[in-house]
Protein backbone atom coordinates (compact mmCIF):
# COMPACT_ATOMS: atom_id res chain seq x y z
CA UNK A 1 0.00 0.00 0.00
CA UNK A 2 1.12 3.89 -1.11
CA UNK A 3 1.40 5.86 2.36
CA UNK A 4 2.41 8.65 3.18
CA UNK A 5 6.28 7.80 4.44
CA UNK A 6 5.84 10.41 7.04
CA UNK A 7 2.64 8.70 8.23
CA UNK A 8 4.14 4.95 8.22
CA UNK A 9 7.35 6.39 10.15
CA UNK A 10 4.61 7.28 12.89
CA UNK A 11 2.77 3.91 12.49
CA UNK A 12 5.50 1.98 13.24
CA UNK A 13 6.95 4.47 15.98
CA UNK A 14 3.46 3.57 17.19
CA UNK A 15 4.10 -0.12 17.92
CA UNK A 16 6.98 1.31 20.88
CA UNK A 17 4.01 1.03 22.77
CA UNK A 18 3.20 -2.05 24.82
CA UNK A 19 0.23 -4.14 23.58
CA UNK A 20 0.11 -1.85 20.53
CA UNK A 21 -0.66 -4.02 17.11
CA UNK A 22 -0.13 -2.28 13.16
CA UNK A 23 -4.18 -1.65 13.58
CA UNK A 24 -3.92 -0.01 16.40
CA UNK A 25 -0.67 1.77 15.57
CA UNK A 26 -2.69 3.14 12.52
CA UNK A 27 -5.85 3.79 14.56
CA UNK A 28 -3.92 5.80 16.73
CA UNK A 29 -1.54 8.17 13.91
CA UNK A 30 -5.06 8.70 11.97
CA UNK A 31 -6.46 9.81 15.15
CA UNK A 32 -4.21 12.15 16.46
CA UNK A 33 -3.57 13.58 12.70
CA UNK A 34 -7.00 13.61 12.43
CA UNK A 35 -8.63 14.88 15.12
CA UNK A 36 -6.27 15.61 17.73
CA UNK A 37 -3.12 17.12 16.87
CA UNK A 38 -1.87 19.46 19.59
CA UNK A 39 -2.75 16.32 21.73
CA UNK A 40 -0.15 14.86 19.43
CA UNK A 41 2.29 17.37 19.89
CA UNK A 42 1.66 17.59 23.69
CA UNK A 43 2.83 13.68 23.36
CA UNK A 44 5.81 14.60 21.41
CA UNK A 45 6.96 16.84 24.57
CA UNK A 46 6.21 14.74 27.09
CA UNK A 47 7.80 12.01 25.88
CA UNK A 48 10.96 13.99 25.03
CA UNK A 49 11.47 15.72 28.41
CA UNK A 50 10.40 12.59 29.99
CA UNK A 51 13.26 10.60 29.09
CA UNK A 52 15.47 13.24 29.05
CA UNK A 53 15.24 14.39 32.30
CA UNK A 54 13.64 11.13 34.10
CA UNK A 55 16.40 9.33 36.11
CA UNK A 56 16.32 6.83 39.24
CA UNK A 57 16.18 8.25 42.88
CA UNK A 58 19.45 7.60 44.32
CA UNK A 59 18.23 6.00 47.43
CA UNK A 60 15.50 3.72 46.58
CA UNK A 61 15.98 2.98 42.39
CA UNK A 62 12.45 4.78 41.86
CA UNK A 63 11.98 6.80 38.40
CA UNK A 64 12.31 10.58 39.74
CA UNK A 65 13.64 13.48 37.87
CA UNK A 66 15.27 14.66 41.49
CA UNK A 67 17.93 13.24 43.02
CA UNK A 68 15.68 11.72 45.59
CA UNK A 69 12.27 10.83 44.46
CA UNK A 70 9.19 12.65 45.84
CA UNK A 71 8.44 9.20 47.97
CA UNK A 72 12.44 9.17 49.39
CA UNK A 73 12.36 13.71 50.17
CA UNK A 74 8.79 13.55 51.99
CA UNK A 75 9.40 13.72 55.70
CA UNK A 76 6.24 12.41 56.54
CA UNK A 77 7.19 9.03 55.59
CA UNK A 78 8.62 6.17 57.91
CA UNK A 79 11.75 5.42 56.78
CA UNK A 80 12.85 2.72 59.49
CA UNK A 81 10.10 0.25 57.52
CA UNK A 82 11.74 -0.42 53.96
CA UNK A 83 9.29 -2.34 51.03
CA UNK A 84 11.55 -3.83 48.72
CA UNK A 85 9.50 -4.60 44.61
CA UNK A 86 10.55 -5.46 40.98
CA UNK A 87 10.03 -2.45 39.87
CA UNK A 88 8.02 1.27 39.47
CA UNK A 89 4.99 -0.45 38.55
CA UNK A 90 4.30 -2.48 41.35
CA UNK A 91 5.88 0.39 43.72
CA UNK A 92 2.77 2.19 41.87
CA UNK A 93 0.24 -0.42 42.92
CA UNK A 94 1.26 -0.46 46.49
CA UNK A 95 1.33 3.36 46.37
CA UNK A 96 -2.22 3.43 45.70
CA UNK A 97 -3.57 1.18 48.04
CA UNK A 98 -2.70 3.94 50.35
CA UNK A 99 -1.89 1.99 53.65
CA UNK A 100 1.77 1.78 53.46
CA UNK A 101 3.75 4.51 54.51
CA UNK A 102 7.37 3.17 55.00
CA UNK A 103 9.71 4.06 51.48
CA UNK A 104 10.51 1.72 49.04
CA UNK A 105 13.83 -0.36 47.25
CA UNK A 106 12.88 -0.65 43.76
CA UNK A 107 15.01 -3.72 42.40
CA UNK A 108 13.99 -3.22 38.73
CA UNK A 109 13.97 -6.97 38.55
CA UNK A 110 14.77 -9.68 40.09
CA UNK A 111 17.46 -12.42 39.81
CA UNK A 112 17.95 -14.55 36.78
CA UNK A 113 21.46 -15.82 36.26
CA UNK A 114 20.49 -17.16 32.81
CA UNK A 115 19.39 -13.21 32.33
CA UNK A 116 22.83 -12.32 33.15
CA UNK A 117 21.13 -10.29 36.46
CA UNK A 118 22.63 -10.89 39.52
CA UNK A 119 22.82 -8.84 42.71
CA UNK A 120 24.80 -6.22 41.28
CA UNK A 121 22.05 -5.45 38.42
CA UNK A 122 19.51 -4.95 41.10
CA UNK A 123 21.53 -2.83 43.17
CA UNK A 124 21.46 -5.07 46.51
CA UNK A 125 24.44 -3.81 47.23
CA UNK A 126 22.80 -0.60 48.26
CA UNK A 127 20.10 -1.93 50.14
CA UNK A 128 22.06 -3.96 52.35
CA UNK A 129 24.31 -0.64 52.42
CA UNK A 130 20.93 0.82 53.66
CA UNK A 131 20.12 -1.63 56.29
CA UNK A 132 23.60 -1.44 57.26
CA UNK A 133 23.04 1.55 57.79
CA UNK A 134 21.42 0.85 61.24
CA UNK A 135 17.74 2.83 60.81
CA UNK A 136 16.08 0.29 58.98
CA UNK A 137 13.89 -1.79 61.28
CA UNK A 138 11.78 -3.63 59.15
CA UNK A 139 12.42 -5.26 55.30
CA UNK A 140 9.02 -6.20 53.96
CA UNK A 141 9.93 -8.07 50.52
CA UNK A 142 6.98 -7.99 48.31
CA UNK A 143 8.89 -9.56 44.58
CA UNK A 144 6.38 -11.44 43.10
CA UNK A 145 4.99 -14.14 44.01
CA UNK A 146 6.82 -16.28 40.93
CA UNK A 147 10.01 -18.31 40.79
CA UNK A 148 11.96 -15.63 40.47
CA UNK A 149 10.61 -13.39 42.91
CA UNK A 150 10.90 -16.12 45.50
CA UNK A 151 13.90 -16.85 44.97
CA UNK A 152 15.47 -13.12 45.07
CA UNK A 153 13.44 -12.40 48.25
CA UNK A 154 15.06 -16.10 49.65
CA UNK A 155 18.04 -14.53 48.66
CA UNK A 156 17.74 -11.32 50.31
CA UNK A 157 16.37 -12.58 53.43
CA UNK A 158 20.08 -15.04 53.47
CA UNK A 159 22.05 -12.44 52.88
CA UNK A 160 20.87 -10.18 55.60
CA UNK A 161 20.57 -13.60 58.56
CA UNK A 162 23.17 -11.65 60.77
CA UNK A 163 21.66 -8.36 60.67
CA UNK A 164 18.76 -7.68 63.51
CA UNK A 165 16.47 -5.98 61.50
CA UNK A 166 12.67 -7.79 61.05
CA UNK A 167 12.66 -8.96 57.56
CA UNK A 168 8.77 -10.00 56.04
CA UNK A 169 7.37 -11.76 53.16
CA UNK A 170 4.14 -10.05 52.05
CA UNK A 171 1.23 -12.65 52.61
CA UNK A 172 -0.17 -15.33 49.93
CA UNK A 173 -3.24 -16.55 49.63
CA UNK A 174 -7.06 -16.41 48.76
CA UNK A 175 -7.23 -12.74 46.69
CA UNK A 176 -10.02 -10.58 48.32
CA UNK A 177 -13.39 -10.96 47.00
CA UNK A 178 -12.30 -14.63 44.87
CA UNK A 179 -13.72 -17.30 45.02
CA UNK A 180 -12.00 -20.81 46.35
CA UNK A 181 -13.20 -22.93 43.51
CA UNK A 182 -11.25 -20.39 40.62
CA UNK A 183 -8.22 -19.96 42.90
CA UNK A 184 -4.99 -21.86 41.89
CA UNK A 185 -3.56 -25.13 43.87
CA UNK A 186 -0.41 -23.45 44.64
CA UNK A 187 -1.86 -20.28 46.47
CA UNK A 188 -4.87 -22.54 48.27
CA UNK A 189 -1.81 -24.60 49.86
CA UNK A 190 -0.25 -20.96 50.76
CA UNK A 191 -3.53 -19.82 52.13
CA UNK A 192 -4.27 -23.13 54.02
CA UNK A 193 -0.54 -22.97 55.23
CA UNK A 194 -0.49 -19.12 56.27
CA UNK A 195 -3.94 -19.45 58.41
CA UNK A 196 -4.35 -17.22 61.74
CA UNK A 197 -6.40 -18.09 64.15
CA UNK A 198 -9.45 -15.74 64.53
CA UNK A 199 -9.05 -15.78 68.22
CA UNK A 200 -8.43 -12.41 69.68
CA UNK A 201 -4.95 -11.94 70.45
CA UNK A 202 -4.16 -15.41 69.58
CA UNK A 203 -1.91 -14.76 67.02
CA UNK A 204 0.03 -11.58 67.85
CA UNK B 1 -0.49 9.11 45.06
CA UNK B 2 2.81 11.36 44.52
CA UNK B 3 4.64 10.70 41.61
CA UNK B 4 7.16 12.27 39.74
CA UNK B 5 5.37 15.58 37.83
CA UNK B 6 7.28 14.83 34.27
CA UNK B 7 5.77 10.57 34.71
CA UNK B 8 2.39 12.23 35.56
CA UNK B 9 2.49 14.30 32.69
CA UNK B 10 3.50 11.84 30.25
CA UNK B 11 1.05 9.59 31.39
CA UNK B 12 -1.87 12.11 30.76
CA UNK B 13 -0.42 12.38 27.10
CA UNK B 14 -0.43 9.06 26.71
CA UNK B 15 -3.91 9.33 27.25
CA UNK B 16 -4.42 11.54 23.94
CA UNK B 17 -4.40 8.25 22.62
CA UNK B 18 -7.67 6.42 21.46
CA UNK B 19 -8.20 3.46 23.62
CA UNK B 20 -6.23 4.36 26.06
CA UNK B 21 -7.26 4.75 29.82
CA UNK B 22 -5.19 5.96 32.72
CA UNK B 23 -3.86 1.86 33.75
CA UNK B 24 -2.98 1.14 29.81
CA UNK B 25 -1.07 4.95 29.96
CA UNK B 26 0.65 4.32 33.47
CA UNK B 27 1.74 0.90 31.57
CA UNK B 28 3.15 2.68 28.57
CA UNK B 29 4.84 5.53 30.46
CA UNK B 30 6.48 3.00 32.64
CA UNK B 31 7.39 0.45 29.67
CA UNK B 32 9.04 3.30 27.48
CA UNK B 33 10.97 4.80 30.51
CA UNK B 34 12.02 1.34 31.79
CA UNK B 35 12.87 -0.48 28.54
CA UNK B 36 12.86 1.51 25.52
CA UNK B 37 14.11 5.16 25.74
CA UNK B 38 15.35 4.65 22.42
CA UNK B 39 11.75 3.83 21.15
CA UNK B 40 10.28 6.83 23.49
CA UNK B 41 12.39 9.05 21.59
CA UNK B 42 12.14 7.93 17.91
CA UNK B 43 8.16 8.11 18.83
CA UNK B 44 8.56 11.64 19.76
CA UNK B 45 10.34 12.66 17.01
CA UNK B 46 8.04 11.01 14.41
CA UNK B 47 4.95 12.80 16.21
CA UNK B 48 6.42 16.01 15.79
CA UNK B 49 7.41 15.72 11.96
CA UNK B 50 4.32 14.01 11.22
CA UNK B 51 1.69 16.31 12.89
CA UNK B 52 4.04 19.69 10.78
CA UNK B 53 4.66 17.81 7.61
CA UNK B 54 1.30 15.94 6.73
CA UNK B 55 -1.76 17.85 5.08
CA UNK B 56 -3.98 17.17 2.89
CA UNK B 57 -3.84 16.02 -1.03
CA UNK B 58 -5.19 18.75 -2.35
CA UNK B 59 -7.02 16.76 -5.27
CA UNK B 60 -8.49 13.85 -2.89
CA UNK B 61 -8.05 15.36 0.50
CA UNK B 62 -6.33 12.10 1.91
CA UNK B 63 -3.27 12.62 4.19
CA UNK B 64 -0.44 13.37 2.52
CA UNK B 65 2.54 15.09 2.73
CA UNK B 66 3.17 16.38 -0.27
CA UNK B 67 0.40 18.51 -2.71
CA UNK B 68 -0.67 15.29 -4.26
CA UNK B 69 -0.70 12.62 -1.78
CA UNK B 70 1.38 9.12 -4.01
CA UNK B 71 -1.98 7.34 -5.24
CA UNK B 72 -3.25 10.56 -6.94
CA UNK B 73 0.41 11.50 -7.99
CA UNK B 74 0.55 7.93 -9.36
CA UNK B 75 0.33 7.47 -13.53
CA UNK B 76 -0.64 3.75 -13.25
CA UNK B 77 -3.91 4.38 -11.26
CA UNK B 78 -7.29 5.44 -13.31
CA UNK B 79 -8.09 8.46 -13.13
CA UNK B 80 -12.37 7.95 -14.69
CA UNK B 81 -13.05 5.91 -11.37
CA UNK B 82 -13.17 7.76 -8.76
CA UNK B 83 -13.90 6.09 -5.00
CA UNK B 84 -15.53 8.86 -2.42
CA UNK B 85 -14.99 7.35 1.03
CA UNK B 86 -15.14 8.96 4.99
CA UNK B 87 -12.30 8.51 6.14
CA UNK B 88 -8.51 7.63 5.45
CA UNK B 89 -8.91 4.87 7.70
CA UNK B 90 -11.63 3.47 4.88
CA UNK B 91 -9.14 4.31 2.47
CA UNK B 92 -6.46 2.62 3.54
CA UNK B 93 -9.00 -0.83 4.37
CA UNK B 94 -10.19 0.10 0.67
CA UNK B 95 -5.84 -0.13 -0.74
CA UNK B 96 -5.33 -2.89 1.92
CA UNK B 97 -7.70 -5.09 -0.32
CA UNK B 98 -5.06 -4.36 -3.45
CA UNK B 99 -8.66 -4.62 -5.37
CA UNK B 100 -9.58 -0.95 -6.55
CA UNK B 101 -7.21 0.80 -9.05
CA UNK B 102 -9.44 4.03 -9.38
CA UNK B 103 -8.62 7.30 -7.23
CA UNK B 104 -10.12 8.45 -4.24
CA UNK B 105 -11.79 11.48 -3.00
CA UNK B 106 -12.16 11.10 1.25
CA UNK B 107 -14.96 13.37 2.75
CA UNK B 108 -13.55 13.54 5.89
CA UNK B 109 -16.75 12.85 7.98
CA UNK B 110 -20.47 12.98 6.35
CA UNK B 111 -23.31 15.30 6.63
CA UNK B 112 -24.84 16.13 9.72
CA UNK B 113 -26.43 19.01 9.91
CA UNK B 114 -26.98 18.72 13.70
CA UNK B 115 -23.38 19.19 13.83
CA UNK B 116 -22.61 21.97 11.74
CA UNK B 117 -21.16 19.71 9.26
CA UNK B 118 -22.50 20.59 5.41
CA UNK B 119 -21.35 20.39 2.03
CA UNK B 120 -19.05 22.95 2.40
CA UNK B 121 -17.03 20.89 5.11
CA UNK B 122 -17.06 17.56 3.38
CA UNK B 123 -15.76 19.39 0.08
CA UNK B 124 -18.44 18.58 -1.77
CA UNK B 125 -17.69 21.84 -3.83
CA UNK B 126 -14.15 20.06 -4.77
CA UNK B 127 -15.50 16.79 -5.71
CA UNK B 128 -18.20 18.06 -8.52
CA UNK B 129 -15.72 20.35 -9.93
CA UNK B 130 -13.66 17.42 -10.17
CA UNK B 131 -16.56 15.26 -11.70
CA UNK B 132 -17.54 18.24 -13.94
CA UNK B 133 -13.89 18.96 -15.54
CA UNK B 134 -15.40 15.57 -17.60
CA UNK B 135 -12.62 13.00 -17.37
CA UNK B 136 -14.59 10.64 -14.01
CA UNK B 137 -16.72 8.07 -16.32
CA UNK B 138 -17.71 6.46 -12.45
CA UNK B 139 -18.19 7.38 -9.15
CA UNK B 140 -18.43 4.94 -6.70
CA UNK B 141 -20.13 6.00 -3.19
CA UNK B 142 -18.42 4.47 -0.52
CA UNK B 143 -19.75 5.86 2.59
CA UNK B 144 -19.88 3.91 5.53
CA UNK B 145 -23.35 1.73 5.98
CA UNK B 146 -25.19 4.18 8.41
CA UNK B 147 -27.82 6.35 8.31
CA UNK B 148 -25.50 9.22 7.85
CA UNK B 149 -23.90 7.52 5.34
CA UNK B 150 -26.31 7.07 3.03
CA UNK B 151 -27.75 9.89 3.27
CA UNK B 152 -24.21 11.74 2.16
CA UNK B 153 -24.33 8.93 -0.78
CA UNK B 154 -27.75 9.86 -1.63
CA UNK B 155 -26.81 13.96 -1.30
CA UNK B 156 -24.09 13.38 -3.53
CA UNK B 157 -26.08 11.37 -5.90
CA UNK B 158 -29.19 13.69 -6.20
CA UNK B 159 -26.53 16.41 -6.89
CA UNK B 160 -25.11 14.90 -9.71
CA UNK B 161 -28.21 13.83 -11.15
CA UNK B 162 -27.87 15.86 -14.43
CA UNK B 163 -24.15 14.99 -14.89
CA UNK B 164 -23.84 11.86 -17.57
CA UNK B 165 -20.99 10.10 -14.80
CA UNK B 166 -22.01 6.80 -13.73
CA UNK B 167 -22.49 6.82 -10.17
CA UNK B 168 -22.68 3.31 -8.06
CA UNK B 169 -22.83 2.21 -4.43
CA UNK B 170 -21.00 -0.59 -3.07
CA UNK B 171 -23.07 -3.44 -2.12
CA UNK B 172 -24.66 -4.45 1.07
CA UNK B 173 -25.36 -8.11 1.86
CA UNK B 174 -23.85 -11.00 3.81
CA UNK B 175 -20.02 -10.46 4.89
CA UNK B 176 -18.04 -12.88 3.37
CA UNK B 177 -17.38 -15.77 5.73
CA UNK B 178 -20.61 -14.64 7.60
CA UNK B 179 -23.28 -16.96 8.76
CA UNK B 180 -26.91 -16.27 7.78
CA UNK B 181 -27.82 -17.07 11.62
CA UNK B 182 -25.94 -14.10 12.62
CA UNK B 183 -26.14 -11.13 10.42
CA UNK B 184 -28.83 -8.61 11.08
CA UNK B 185 -32.60 -8.19 9.71
CA UNK B 186 -31.45 -4.71 7.82
CA UNK B 187 -28.09 -6.71 6.25
CA UNK B 188 -30.12 -9.65 5.34
CA UNK B 189 -33.32 -7.24 3.66
CA UNK B 190 -30.47 -5.76 1.66
CA UNK B 191 -28.74 -9.06 0.27
CA UNK B 192 -32.16 -10.58 -0.82
CA UNK B 193 -33.02 -7.18 -2.70
CA UNK B 194 -30.01 -6.91 -4.03
CA UNK B 195 -29.24 -10.26 -5.22
CA UNK B 196 -28.10 -11.32 -8.34
CA UNK B 197 -28.35 -14.53 -10.74
CA UNK B 198 -26.17 -16.76 -11.46
CA UNK B 199 -27.07 -17.47 -14.92
CA UNK B 200 -24.21 -16.84 -16.68
CA UNK B 201 -24.65 -13.06 -18.78
CA UNK B 202 -28.44 -12.70 -17.40
CA UNK B 203 -26.94 -10.06 -15.09
CA UNK B 204 -24.85 -7.72 -17.40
Amino acid sequence: MSLSPLLQELISSLRALPGVGPKSAQRMALHLLERDRAGALALAASLESAVERIGECERCRNLSEQALCSICDDGTRDRHVVCVLESPVDLMAVEQTGGFNGVYFVLKGHLSPIDGIGPDELGLDRLFALVEAGDVTELILATNPTVEGEATAHYIAEQLEDSDVNITRIAHGVPVGGELEFVDGGTLAHAFAGRRSLRRGADD
